[in-house]
């Protein structure tokens, strides 16, 4: 392999010649073989695009920078932003925890190609731009990397989250629709209850997820503000007068979206509360997305020997041994994902609670699992649609059979006659394996004429339709 | 001991004679010995209290209840509030998951309690109330529960922790804006780093708690709306027209507390993601206190071999063995309480995952870490404030010498020589363990005139100040 | 109130006149108003009893205290094990993190009552023993709330854990062998598979408990291990020379337990790793419960509308509306404590991961949940058993009806005649709700007699039986 | 692009040309599109290439498979071993949660190549070996997708893990020695205690490593049973006699690891306490990782205003913006690390709760969590051992400074002149800023002699050294 050399503040350092990236880089790279290969996410590198862009912007504004160093950085972060630059970022996220590396090698990447856009060989020459002095100009990694990473998170969230988990929601919406007069079985305990209908039991989802999203949607306001311009420590120092506001606005104006500079900037290097917010609402959903999985594989299991309630798409053979079987994979896929952002939530937890004094050094970890929690749920609900909810039909036979065979309509008799002669009705029909109706008359409780007025499925679910 | 004979639809039961409870109580006392004594917490209790006298009021109105019987009860009801029942409710939290048996234990507690005051004795004669037909009318256990345990948890919130918090944060405020003028070193990575203010460092603990009171604010609508009404399965069977809406209006009236009627039912017996989301905001609030702790107490490490940056108050003698020494125990207590808190945090995620059909049946364990953790916090926080933050003062003396000795102050001359040189610098010094200004000079790099001009550690802070 | 002046070095205190403790202990319940009241559990009291009285023992015979002494620290350690001032004890877990201010109650209320026994009054004349210079010799709290707490949680761990889940396999273990020939349909991803035996089924089950077992005796080894002897950094500073040794020899004749002095104290006061060790193994052991009692709850559902294999007992009325259901509320009991458990284990490794230097201070907390999850789990075990797993019986119609419903019997053809061949029987008797040897015969792949021959549910589950 | 004609029980897909892979991957690739691209663990595929071919060497003997077949089954396998197919296993973590997926990728790869190397084109003529009936034969997903993934946990333990932490555990060893004279102030609650060495400190971590591999170890016997020869429900169904024993030696012989059948294969397919039981292991060793990392950074923090006791290696400039900075980078990296395999914790547990009847279906991402701590833990102990334990120095001007200025001396008085008096002198240094011994003479209860006699640091670090 051929090698360049690049040069930092220790010394020189043997670069792979083909790579656009620098001294730093190769150092971490080195210094750092823990689940290699690369694992710093890509979407955290296309978030510092759009910082180190803004902050070209922002120093040429403000007189900090020349326009044609500005014009090369943006156009390298504009290449950047395209995925053409993806192979030059090596770094794993297990690396100094405030992301230096990965900022260093945002700026070794955008210094060489730029060199190389200038019309100059990498390596030759002094560089047209220096990684320090003019693309990281103003900046820290300490505000940087939380940039950064507020960017990536932010977009995931905005982009496949939220379309992902309101995709389904709109589909359980529906069905919950189409299925309001199929009056099924309640089931509570997993004991039979007193009934209701399959629409009103999608509803619940669907108010289910429907809490999720305001949740979610309420985090993104502190989501927003960035650390941007609070430099090392939060003060700022270094930065020209009017930076944070100016560099967080044109990051505003590249991304679309409502970007912010923080407030309180010490809050925003030393503590990813912000992170904590956003994950504890994604676990809120995958909490939802559980229960609702679980009930769909219930309510779909079978063919023969379970609930049998509904129908679920059949995708692919079940099973390598046993012919004819369909399973509710799509069920399997999605709470395995919420598993995992549970444990996701701890993580982030975890390196939440452990910032001191200016800095909380456990960024790269907290953005890994905030964006794979972010993407998974997404992923999951848009896969769990259109493979498995917008199929799902109710099995008619089955449900009207599971209803009229229930003791629980006894329930229906509670205000006419009174708890126990109700109870003493259902227990009689319980031992004897016989039908509620039977048992009533039998008892001489309720008449046969009025035990088909009062008891009527159709009529006990209608309280909260 | 003496006992009388209670009956429930199983039989009879032999119940301590001088207890309010009957026969399903009683069952529960023997047949869940787990924890014993009693761990149901009685904010749920006296949550039920609130809603069996709304019940009462709702049900008189709407035709369904007499006049005699919702006085009775609301007399019993207003009585348990003022505590004088609490050890009549002898059940623990690993009961049914649904917390039928505590919805029982007040139902009994009501209609014995209800016999005494109308002048019977308890056991003897028919009961002038009736647990079920009467304390119960219009509720199943599936949607009391829920509801008394959103009582229970909104006041705690509102009552306990963010009066708590707010005040812990009111101090680090004053404190805050007290130590303006402080310049201190900051610290990175735990090393060394550029100036900043102690009251910007405590302006960011200022900031998460805002955050977080934010947060925990945002969850109160959700919190705020009550099951009841729902019934068994979420229909509303067996309720008067009208009646869930009322009773919640009861709810909000007798409790000042704007709580509202579930729109959607079958969520809010199935899915308690309320009670997650919550919770998140509590485990939000723990990262932020863990964080404002642990720095608080390595800021007071020493007396003289720590950082010793700030002294805090000695509320006891430190050690049984070493005199002298005061410890950090307040900050010790909170960052407890915040683990504590992680951990409820799990418990409540996955007991919110298994809600099954028309049911989650993990709602007293879900309830109780839920109560423990919003107490636990407002507690802490107030023990924090009182016996530690309001007394917090600086070690002017050692934040001076730590500053003055920084090589971190180089970061000054970076934009005045440039990066490359100012590392020179500091490295050297550091090599020589002798000043920045020293090897300035030596270097040739600066001036002694323009050192001291350009290295003011006051006006590095004030980017943001 | 009538009160009485206690002292210690940071000057007078006012204490209760009828309680036993003194200054500190006083000091500790005004400082920390935290989830009150008395929240330090007192198994750890008491293990403070068994090394508060080995202490006197090993000091005694080292040379280092009377023998009078001796005897009358024994004494009053005798009463605290018998329970009689259980109620001397008002701390809060949420304390100084090392338990400090609970060794010193304990150092108080022994030398206090020591000086009563001796003859004289409270507070009158110079103490018969000091606290510190006495009951304290040669310990630090350091050495001594380690040293109680792994007392306490190894007596808990054979005392109750083990013997309550132990109790419940063996249970298990001879329903196994009663449900030996009770053939029923198999359940994978909740669908129909091929036939096992009931028996088979709670045999996993016991599998699962005893690999928990054992895994929850090797962590015994380590929790053996006590710091006492270590004082106040692990160096033993203080202490006469043996007395590490002797002392854990004198626990361990007192507690009839295994004890040994740890090899090496500085892991042992700085770390609780063998607190995490035997809480993951308590975890271990919730994940195996939660899928025993989800299985039984599952297969125990209906009556009419649930899977219905098995018949629980009946403990009490299950529904305070809906008459004639009996629910799994002993499955809704342990699976609530499961999650409890699986919470607990996150605050007992976040604490455990906080150990600074010579000292971990999340030692209250630790205890407390590891405590709570010990006693928990063995309650909950033995409830689920007494009350559940013990009167399980198989409904033999619904498990044959069931069995031979099922399509998935087709596997015992996969040999005879192919993958594909099978599926299609499977897939056509599926489509057309008939029976497998209908399509079987109708395709013209297996003669009836053949089809007799190969299609034995009993022959299909022998493989390891 | 290219494409050729796959067929399974379902019917016709189009797979690429130039990919080994079948029908059933290729409809995983379609409907399972969450977190894509590939993230099933080429660690659980090499598994399997050790399971297949010994279920071929197995069939072959047991006269189910012909020898011709066995060998080209082989073949693969082995070339599967060495990586020349990692492009052929193109599936997600996120799929069917037994793995069947990935188990019917592996037989369909295995049929494709075994053609090829028969010297048929891929997609002619009539396979000669059919994925199915050959290459799955006496086995199902079921059985192989959990014996596939603990023999890629069984071999990443052993193989990464443990080596990784012994490395790290024997240079703290070498440390321990090698700084057994050093003598430093001891701290609890981060405040100045008794001194001891920076060997014993450092043989606290040791200690604490020495119980992590330990129970890591204890682990591993569960571990090594495995599930193949269960087949679909655990009974074994359509193996031949001698199959499950027979396979595992093979395994066992081709892995070089002390693999078994396990005892019970319904608890090998319905639950993965195995995974709950080693993935609790490793928590273990990151919490204890975890403590030792923050020690050092605490004790390297600086280089002016921390507390500076050790020097760590410097492996890259610190800052982008702060010059002549040196970061606990190794530190970071690994605590990040401590605190994802918490997080995986939480998600293995979860996945572990919810096997239901036969089956667990959360085994890839129970596998996949497992792995990656596995890894993470083994890679970042060997990353912190060369980068920076090894180089671990004390400052011993520093140490010695801090020793000297200590009241912490004090203690060496307590046994000398009491408690009390020696309380006393502390705290008069504390007041007046001066040292122990001059306030011991002025109080006039020690003579200059007595002081330096009796209080010798190196003398109080004995008792247990």
């Amino acid at each position: 392999m051929e090698y360049r050399i690049e040069k930092d503040t220790m010394g020189e350092v043997k670069v792979p010649a083909d790579k656009l990236w620098g001294a730093q880089t190769e150092r971490s790279r080195n210094n750092f073989k823990i689940g290699a290969p690369a694992s710093m996410p890509l979407e955290i590198v296309h978030g510092f695009a759009y910082l180190k862009k803004a902050a070209a912007y922002t120093n040429c504004e403000l007189g900090a920078l020349a326009v044609e160093k500005r014009d090369l950085i943006a156009k390298v972060c504009d290449e950047i932003l395209t995925g053409m630059h993806d192979d030059q970022f090596p770094l794993v996220i297990w690396q100094t925890g405030s992301g230096t590396q990965s900022n260093m090698n945002v700026n070794e990447v955008i210094a060489n190609r730029a060199h190389q856009i200038a019309g100059n060989v990498i390596g030759e020459g002094e560089k047209t731009i220096q990684p320090n002095d003019d693309v990281n100009k103003s900046q820290s990694s300490n505000d940087t990397f939380p940039t950064g990473m507020h960017i990536a998170v932010y977009k995931k969230i905005v982009e496949n989250t939220i379309p992902g988990v309101t995709q389904l929601r709109d589909t359980l919406k529906k069905k919950s629709e189409e299925f309001k007069d199929v009056v099924k079985i309640g089931r509570t305990h997993l004991m039979d209850a007193t009934p209701l209908t399959l629409g009103q039991e999608f509803s619940g989802y669907v108010s289910q997820l429907d809490h999720g999203l305001k949740a979610l949607n309420n985090t993104l306001e502190h989501l927003s503000e960035l650390a941007l311009g609070g430099t090392a420590v939060g003060t700022g120092l270094n930065t020209p007068k009017g930076y944070a506001k100016r560099v967080s606005e044109y990051i505003a104006e590249f991304t679309g979206l409502p970007f912010i500079t923080a407030p309180n900037k010490f809050e925003a290097l030393a503590a990813h509360d912000a992170f904590v917010e956003t994950h504890g609402a994604l676990k809120q959903l995958a909490v939802s997305l559980n229960k609702i999985a679980n009930d769909i594989r219930m309510m779909a299991s079978g063919p023969r020997s379970g609930i049998g309630e509904i129908i679920i798409p059949a995708n692919e053979p079940g099973s390598s041994i046993m012919p004819g079987k369909v399973n509710p994979t799509q069920c399997e896929a999605l709470t395995m994902v919420c598993a995992q952002v549970m444990g996701n939530d701890v993580a982030v937890t975890v390196g939440g609670t452990q910032g001191h004094y200016e800095l909380n050094v456990f960024k790269p970890m907290m953005a890994a699992n905030l964006l794979q929690s972010a993407q998974l749920i997404g992923d999951a609900c848009v896969s769990f649609d259109v493979n498995c909810a917008a199929g799902i039909e109710p099995n008619h036979a089955v449900i009207k059979e599971l209803l009229n065979n229930s003791l629980m309509l006894v329930t229906a008799l509670n205000t006419k006659i009174g708890y126990y002669k109700a109870a003493e009705i259902a227990n009689t029909a319980h031992k004897n394996g016989t039908t509620l109706k039977e048992e009533a008359i039998n008892l001489g409780y309720v008449s046969a004429e009025d035990y088909d007025a009062w008891v009527k499925p159709e009529d006990m679910v209608g309280g909260l339709k």
